[in-house]
């Protein structure tokens, strides 16, 4: 039995680049910039798009226009827009802002959600019913987006029933889909196989997606797996740019997945995205010019077929 | 059923950058400084490394002491000394240096033959019985190295009923193991698994290897799709460094897939090598600082769970 027996025919592709990629800059992006942005990556086919994070202006001053930006953009017909929330206040406000879904932000390690929310994991997922009640009370879906559920830059590797515990408790709380997030990057294909398996098996049925960041370059590896066991939503991010706000030290290697990287093995698998590749494609050089980050993917470098044929051609008429 | 279940206990690393690293330079790597690398290779752990190529020097001037670097190296125990030949009179030489074994080179695709080999794929074809017979007098493995099985920088997408042919052919004449090469990197998992399911269904029992590049980021997902099928041997370069001497235009990207960053993949799964991942990461720094290549792997860049601790603890340190 081969993988090719148990791949999903259509999966969903979730955009990134305006949460993770922009809490992830020491530059503020100007809002008109960011809902420019927003509204092309809107044209691309993409089925969902975190548009920004309600957390506190302090806390992440790059996402302090999170409201606006929620406000000013253009809500196409058929694309999700999400935001993060990482409390009820933050829910309060994405309720405000009439998103059609929430990210509510719970990480595995314990002393990652001190540093990241300055609570106890207890604390915040105490608070998961409340943030359920009121997204449902506003037709707002909820998708928990489980940090550090396979390493900690703090804590290192998290065990296994830790993740499975806080699957538990927020599929408890009635999130409506839970994803499982390689904060760290540095998830391997077992690690992904095991722990969505047992999340299944625990919860048969349930809508789960990884949230992918590449630090160790297995993160196709690790979309093929997830995808082997059911695993049927991606989050990435443009240019591959993104990363946690509390990561230490020189982690610029801690990006997202390309989007752009992901929906070309997607496309070139036959695995349907409903993502147009020639527009994340131009998205992707558009947001490269824009923020100056050069040739961060593999698609941005040319590594696609047409790329690499066109190289050819154009070398073969200068000869 | 997962990905898991079909993993093969242990694999071959296969160590490339004597021979597609150094033909890929602009600069003659001196002959003792080749030794003292391929030495230093001997010392990982892996079970083979492919020292040279025995073309002729005008083609691949900088693997023009293939028959000196073969004379000076020390042969360890344990590993497996091939080298590339492409054609009858690059086997007599392999003979004279006493290698274990040869990767006799065919390529799929006819243009590229001709630029490479200045032959048809025919002529190519019909001489590997003589190659096989010639080494097999002299206890040497052979295995037919089938570069372009994918796509071709000339031709571009490649039949896989071609690919199949040309297995058919190789496995006519004799030769011991067979590997597909994505020689431009642009391979998916799907035409992974598909060719090499063709070629076992063809030839149950068939000794499979993987020549990996990794133009699209696909690589290491390709490794999972090959081990998923059987293939149980995936040929390497610390560093990346590597690519084919014909390839047009600029096209430094077509770098092969690198050893440590496929080493540290099978390793965090748990599927055999016999490497030492720590004596491969310090040959891939060692390598890198004396060509002066900068970070071209995730493991150089510090994407391993030890190195982004390290990061952790220094900048804890600062705090």
């Amino acid at each position: 039995m081969s993988l090719l027996d148990s791949l999903p025919e259509r999966v969903h592709v979730v955009e990134m680049l305006p949460r993770d990629g922009f809490q992830r800059l020491d530059e503020f992006v100007p809002t008109d910039e960011k809902v420019e942005i927003i509204d092309a990556l809107s044209e691309t086919g993409v089925d969902e798009i975190e548009i920004s994070s309600f957390t506190h202006p302090k806390a992440v001053p790059t996402l302090r226009d999170a409201d606006e930006v929620a406000k000013r953009i253009t809500r196409r017909d058929g694309v999700t827009y999400r935001a993060l929330v990482p409390n009820l206040r933050g829910m309060e406000r994405a309720v405000e802002a009439e998103v059609d879904k929430v990210n509510a932000l719970v990480t595995v390690s314990e002393t990652y959600t001190r540093k990241n929310q300055n609570r106890t994991r207890e604390e915040v997922l105490a608070e998961m019913d409340d943030i359920v009640d009121l997204a449902h009370d506003h037709g707002i879906e909820v998708e928990a987006g489980m940090g550090t559920s396979f390493y900690c830059p703090y804590e290192g590797a998290i065990d296994p029933a830790e993740t499975l515990a806080v699957v538990d408790s927020v599929v408890d709380s009635g999130v409506d889909e839970v994803t499982l997030a390689t904060t760290m990057g540095l998830a391997n294909p077992v690690e992904i196989t095991e722990r969505f398996t047992a999340a299944f098996d625990a919860h048969p049925g349930l809508d789960m997606g990884l949230h992918l960041h590449d630090t160790n370059g297995m993160s196709l590896a690790n979309t093929l797996a997830a995808m082997a066991v059911g695993v049927d939503r991606f989050d990435a991010s443009v240019c591959g740019l993104g990363g946690g706000v509390v990561l230490p030290g020189d982690m610029s290697g801690v990006g997202n997945t390309p989007t752009e990287d992901l929906v070309q093995m997607l496309e070139r698998m036959g695995v349907g995205h409903g993502v147009d590749f020639g527009r994340i494609e131009a998205a992707a050089h558009d947001v490269s010019d824009r923020l100056g980050l050069g040739l961060t993917s593999h698609v941005l470098a040319g590594g696609t077929v047409e790329g690499v044929l066109d190289t050819v051609a154009a070398d073969q008429e200068v000869d």
